[in-house]
């Protein structure tokens, strides 16, 4: 970044904006291995909020592979990457008021960490959606740790690439007793008792 | 990209939003020399529009800069990518519901262009904040074209850098001919006449 760049307020302020929507901007970052549920428990949960009027939008780690990330790979630089822009993208979303989520497999905690700083007090919320690495294999929808198992793809987090499990969530959701609407209606608790968003 | 990425779908409609909101997720990218008005006349164009209750953000270029693009310069190759990578971003907001703006000086039509063909019909609007060079060199608020006569900053859009001319914008603004305030209304009144938003 050089200095010829000029940063501009905006005229409408994140305050006006909660003010007038009854929600606050934030984001709730859930992380975990491949078929753990991520994606699925999101979008779960942005129902939920989205029917009772809340402002929402999910990030999918892997919709932004078709779009905003398409220029990366899956090396160790091109995964930071990833995972910056998607916290960079995200932080955009709460500015302008929404609850995003973003689902990604976002294994190494720094990276996690680093996307926390870009946000405020209580507008980062990690969600660990925990799942053994032996039922997301055995779910396998798409078929990933199959290839991964044959050699297809290399680096696959919980196989040949570590995954770090995070150290204090502000949420975890054990997948193997909870189901998924038990899963989405526990993150939109976490978000009323924070004040994110108003009781139902 | 490679083929071990699945797209997921949303479980909430971009049919779902709008019926519910009132509103369609569009972008209107404003395009002209550095002053030109770009980010001044969206901003104020937003805050209209909030004033009505419509959910609007301004992806301003310069703000980008600070973060999602950070990593980028101002080299030919750094260019192209900023464009690309705020086309994605404007694309995932749309994609939310929301009216976004770009406020970027975007020099080259091919960038556009392929912005433009990551949108639906009537998505994108194209607004040409036009500018006589010298007009922007004497208003120089934030003193960069000094900077750039000088030396200091090389490869400056209207200077040492060209810049292409929309071919055929949605809207034309004539910054010598209207305040800004004109302009806000135009980008709205646009906004009404293609179904974006209600009419006040």
């Amino acid at each position: 970044m050089t200095d010829n760049v000029v940063r501009h307020e905006g005229r409408v302020s994140p305050e006006a904006r909660e003010r007038a929507s009854g929600q606050k901007g934030a984001l709730v970052w859930l992380t975990g291995l491949s078929a753990s549920g991520k994606s699925t428990i999101a979008r779960q949960a942005e129902e939920i909020l989205f029917n009772r009027g809340v402002w929402t939008y999910v990030l999918d780690g892997d919709n932004l592979r078709h779009g905003l990330n398409s220029d990366l790979g899956f090396g160790q630089a091109d995964r930071v990457e990833n995972v910056r822009r998607v916290g960079e993208a995200a932080r955009l979303f709460a500015d302008a008021g929404l609850v995003v989520f973003v689902a990604l497999i976002s294994p190494y905690r720094a990276d996690r960490e680093r996307v926390r700083t870009l946000f405020g007090a209580g507008r980062f919320m990690e969600v660990y959606v925990k799942c053994p690495l032996s039922a997301c294999e055995e779910r396998d929808p798409k078929g990933l740790y199959v290839r991964a198992r044959a050699g297809e793809i290399a680096e696959f987090t919980g196989l040949d690439s570590p995954y770090e499990e995070p150290d204090a969530p502000e949420l975890a959701l054990d997948t193997m007793a909870l189901d998924i609407g038990d899963c989405a209606a526990k993150i939109v608790g976490m978000l009323e008792e924070r004040g994110i968003v108003r009781g139902s």
